[in-house]
Parts: C-alpha cells; structure tokens; sequence
C-alpha cells in the first residue's frame, strides 16, 4: 500500500545504526560504561573551540531575521565564496563559487549528485568495500551499483577490474579517502592512476564518466599521508564534502557539493544539482552552520586523540593475533573476522559486550568494522574483552 | 546526459525565488530601501528571544560531542516526547511520540511523506491555490497531482469538485491551513466536512486515503481564527510541521511529521517514512535546534506585527480599488491581477520596483501573491507605488 521500496529500507534500518541502536538499549540495561560500543563513527573529541564560539558570536551579533532566514537555495553567497579562496590557496586549485552547492551534510551531497547525474539504469561503481548508503543513495536514483574488488592486502582499487567493469552505462565512480571502512588512503600515484583508467575509457566508449569523491575524513589523516585534490586530477569530477567528522559535528548536517569547472557542461550540471535538492526537499543547508564554516576552515578537532586510539587498538589487537589493516586515516579499523560469517561474529561479540559492525554490508565478507573514535577509556576498558573474544574463539 | 527532469526543475527555479533572487540583484543596483520586495516568506519579525537564550544555554552546557553528534535518526527521543505532550494538552490529542519523525522543515517533511506514501502514479488532490513545491515534492515520488478548485470568494475547498476527482488512484490529499497564498483559515465546519467526504470515498471505494495536512503557518492566525488539530478529525492523517514561520528561522531547517496513531498500518508508514528520509539522505534533523525545541514549544514571534501588516495593506490597497482575499492568517495577500496575464502584470509591477508574484504557478490564474512578512517601513513605503500602479494600468 505504502511504498514497498521505501518500507524495506526503514524497517530493515542499516547495520550500522542497528547496532548502535542496539547498543542503546544495552547501555541502558547495564550501564553506560559497560558496553563497548564502535558502532558507529560519532566523533569522540569535542569540536574546536572556534566552533562554539563563532556560533555563540552569530547569535549573539547578527541580526536574527538575517542569521535565521532563508539563504538561497545553493547557500549564502559569501560562505561559498570563502570555501573557494580556502581550497584554491590550500590545494593550489581552481574551483569556482559558482560551483558550490551547501547541503545538509555528505548523506545529502552524495543523494543530490546522484539524483542529478543518474537516469534510470545507469551504473555507479563502487569500490568494496564501501560505505552502505551509497546503494541507497544509487537505487534512490534508480541507478545500480556495480562492485569493485580492492587489492589484498592494500586494500587500494583493483584497476584491472575497473576496467573491466567500465562499460557504455557507467555514469560514475566512487572514491572514498581516507576510506571508510579500511582507513586507507588513496595517494598521489593511484588517484593518477585511477584518472587515466577513467580518461582512457572515456575516449573508448564516447562517454563521459564522473569522479565522484566522498570527503568527509579528508583532514583525518595521520603521519605523511597526503590526500590529493581531485579536481587537480581529473576533469569530470564532483567533491562531495561535509564538516561532520573534521569538526566534529555530525548531528548539524553541513556540508557541499562541489563540481569541478572543467566538468564537461559544468554550468549544466550544477543547475541539475540544484533541481535535484529542491526536488528532494532541501531548502538550503541550516543557515547558522553555513554563517559557521568561513571562521573555521582550516580547522580540525584534536585527530591526535585519534591517531592515539589507532596506535593503542593496532598494537593491543595485533598482538592477540587479530589481523588487522592498519588505517592512514579516519577512524576506522577494519578486522578480520574470526569466523567466516561476520555477522556470526558480531553477534558472537556481544557476549563481550562488544559492538562490532560486520563487514557485509561494505560489499565483502569476512571483516568487521571498530570505529575508534571513542574515548580513550573505552578504548583501554575495552581491551580485556578483545583479548577473551579471540581466546574463546580459539578454544 | 543528466537526469533531464533535475534539470528543468534547477534551470526554471520557482517563480517565487526566481523573483527573490531578481529581487536581491536589483537591490545591488539601486539600493535596499528602493525595492519593494513581496516575493518570499522570510519571517521579519525577530525568533523570540527564547530562541537565541536557549541556543546559546546549549552551547555553552551541553557537552560538544552529545550536542552536536548524531541523534537517531528519526529524532532526539525526549524531543520527540516533549513535541507530543505539548499538542496533547493543547489540542486534547492523542498522538504518540513513536510516531513524531524530526525533518529539515516543512519542504522535507512533504518529500519525505510522498516518498513513504506514493507508488507509481498514484494521485494526490491539492486545493487550488496551493503552493507550488507540492507538484516537485509529488513528482519526486513519481505521484501526479490533481487539481481540486476552491470556492470564490471564500476561497474555501469546493467539495463537490473534491468528491468527483477522488477515484481509486486517490492516495493522499494535502491542506494547507492557514493558507499559502490566501491566508484563508479552514474551521471546524470546513475539517469536518473534509473528513466526512473523505471518510465517505474511502468506504466507497474500499481504500485508504491520506489527509496531509501541511502546517508551517499554524500558529499565526489573527483574530478568532482556530485551526483545528487534524488527528482529532480523521483518522488517516499526517502532520507536516516546520518551525519555520512560528520561531522565524526558516533558514535553520526544522520540523517533524506525526502520523497519527489512528492510521491504518500507522507503524508501517511510519517505517517507511524512516526508509524514505533515509533513502534520500536526511541523517537527521539538526541536532542543535531539535534540542531547541522543547524549551520554544508555544513560543511564536510577534505576530501582532504581521497583523498590523496585513491591516495597514488590506486597508490602504481596498481603498486604491485593489481587490484583495482577507487573511486570517499565514502572512501573504491574495490580489486579484489588474491584468488576465499575471505574468505580465507582475513583470509590470517591476516597474514600481515592486515583486509581486504571479498566481499561476499555485494552480490558478489572475491572482498575485505579496508576502506581508516585510518591515513596516517597506509596508508603508510602498504604498505610493501600489497606488501608482493602479493609476498606470487604469489609464
């Protein structure tokens, strides 16, 4: 009666926030430090300061009819603008204002461009394994995702099989560095590489293909590790970036879409965005988190607190024998799975009281997820419980 | 190459922002104070202050990774409560916070309900004038709209005409009370009238129809005007609220959809109304302003200051020979065109530098619509160029 699509992806829910859910309805059963939770990747370290206090100086000194009401529809003008310079200095790039479309956050960047660049059939591969909605945001556009295997033990695309898999229907290409849910980062050699795989088959097949980046880990890199600008790279591309993760606030829903000016009919595609947006129901992004952003570009939540977690989870499950993809960036460690069946394994972890995300859902088998950007307590509480995890899986 | 139906609807653009943004280019060239801007429904009348003191109590007590981290995704589960005891007590209701799903405002609210409630060319009624975005938010979910004519000049439902066009394919029907672009108030009488007929078909045809009832301007009414709360009336109904207009921050997206706990299968479309915010990318509602929300429940702006709008403009453009709908609420005046073309009228009107928008995209023709949320110095010095215009067009 209702739409039946639609139904299944509200009752099913996704394992991610199944778990989490779970999690807090465990929490409170036994207590809140009593379960071990790396569902889900809510940053565990506050923003930075700048943040609350360019919102309480909004408040407090910008008229509220003005700081409250609607921006256009793309988003204010100025905070585009700022977006722009802070890219084009810091990446030596050359992107355009005009080209920036504010949204509520990666999930809406991700669900705009794809209802803008899909018609119905067209592909959208994806690289395994990669973040679940994507398949949501793709079917929401009546697009189907076509599925990429990574090279073991690197975890970095497998360009013989994107090659292969390349044909007349596909419209896109999805890159997510720092990777959710491996940590790896994708360097200099392979976006190249990536870019003249996807510039040769454009010229074979007459098409165009778009490069669409899903950014929001892309401070959230430790150590060397440098993450490329796209649009530096590769003419048809589109960045899909939010400040959930940098700045540590997912709940606020900032973020935007960016389409490269050397996109083949950019002006085109940016206006199908906006369609796309307004199609969908989003007015503009939350005005307050736009006025936000020109003040606190360039800054980051403490990301040594999670490098810290990182070092302390590999080093520790390591050592108990799990075999683990020691991760570049975000803040997300991904296991082997003591049993085939990870979802086995996550249920198997609840014995411990340890939330486990099974890999399945990523597009591969075998794994799990931790999401380590918890506190440190949790981190150091959690440890005994790993330890007799795989000890009572080895018995 | 793109998904040509974004396009149109990116390229077109709204009349109403269409003329908002012409408005604000012309304002560059001759000055603020020199256009007389009636285009869009941007509160200005300040939040009360009861908003700004609660944003900023959050952001200075509330720990940063609670307050700006992810909430369910349906909502803050005691936000939720707190918005279902409010309307229980004041509307003597019974709806349950189970079925409250907190959206990015209004506009999500309605493309997230068409989504969850729509299959393939299943029909929506609207009540001609109706605002535009319903069309988008329809044919988003591949629904068709159909048309139902009001009565003049009351500018009420004309049932005989509802009763007609149900058939079958008849899924939901929208109301929007107080009205955008009339300001029309429906009472008791007319929701009663409403659910009996729907009741009726709904018998007689063996399905299920939903009443969608969307409700951003609820609050401002002027006078003894009472807006009757529609879970009390008929069963199969859904709220689309925004505290866009109530709270002046149309900008900082918020607002919720209830189903009634009356609906048939009201848990299934509840999940799939979940299914469908997740499907399009809605994570959640902003978490700052959800945890706004309790403390604001029965706070509005000073809507006196739009009734003395309304009053100044209802008087002053009678007495140029303006014929003009009295509003009972909401903050826009109906106008009859001077011209059969309101396009031409409007395009007309530029020239007294005054933005009026053209009736025809809200389904009928002849009308133009002015929002009176301006400052009251734009109110009154306008008034010269409306007289004017008359003048012009009688010559």
């Amino acid at each position: 009666m209702f739409n039946e699509d639609m139904y299944k992806i509200g009752a099913k829910g996704s394992d991610i926030r199944e778990l989490f859910e779970y999690g807090k309805r465990r929490k409170l059963e036994i207590g809140d430090d009593k379960v071990f939770d790396f569902s889900i990747g809510n940053p565990s370290v506050p923003s930075p300061s700048v943040v609350n206090e360019t919102l309480i100086d909004l408040i407090q000194n910008v008229e509220p009819t003005k700081l409250h009401g609607y921006t256009s529809a793309s988003g204010d003008n100025y905070v585009k603008s700022e977006i722009a310079n802070y890219i084009n200095n810091k990446y030596n790039a050359n992107v355009s204002k005009d080209l920036i479309y504010m949204t509520c956050g990666a999930a809406a960047s991700l669900s705009i461009t794809f209802k803008a660049l899909l018609n119905p059939n067209d592909e959208v591969i994806v690289i395994a394994p990669y973040f679940p909605e994507y398949k949501v945001f793709v079917e929401n556009a009546f697009g189907k995702i076509v599925v990429v295997n990574s090279k073991l033990p690197s975890f970095l695309p497998d360009f013989d099989d994107l090659e292969n898999k390349i044909n007349e229907n596909t419209k896109a290409v999805i890159i997510n560095s720092p990777n959710n849910p491996t940590g790896v980062v994708y360097g200099k050699d392979v976006i190249e590489e990536l870019a003249s795989v996807l510039k040769k088959k454009e010229k074979e097949l007459g098409t165009n293909i778009y490069l669409v980046s899903d950014e929001p880990y892309r401070e959230l890199v430790y150590g060397d590790a440098i993450v490329p600008f796209i649009t530096n790279y590769y003419h048809n591309s589109i960045v899909c970036y939010s400040f959930s993760k940098s700045l540590s606030l997912p709940g606020e829903r900032i973020g935007y879409i960016l389409v490269n000016s050397e996109c083949v009919e950019a002006i085109k595609l940016y206006k199908t965005i906006c369609g796309a947006g307004r199609s969908m129901g989003f007015v503009c992004a939350p005005a307050l988190f736009q006025y936000m952003v020109p003040k606190c570009l360039g800054y980051t939540s403490d990301i040594n607190v999670y490098k810290e977690n990182r070092d302390i989870l590999y080093k520790e499950l390591t050592s108990y024998g799990y075999e683990v993809v020691k991760p570049e960036g975000a803040f997300y460690l991904f296991i082997k799975s003591l049993d085939e069946d990870s979802y086995a394994f996550s249920e198997f972890a609840k014995k411990y009281e340890l939330l486990l995300v099974p890999s399945d859902s990523f597009g591969v088998k075998g794994y799990i997820r931790i999401s380590y950007c918890v506190s440190r307590k949790q981190i150091v509480d959690s440890l005994p419980s790993f330890k007799k995890l795989i000890e009572d899986y080895n018995k």
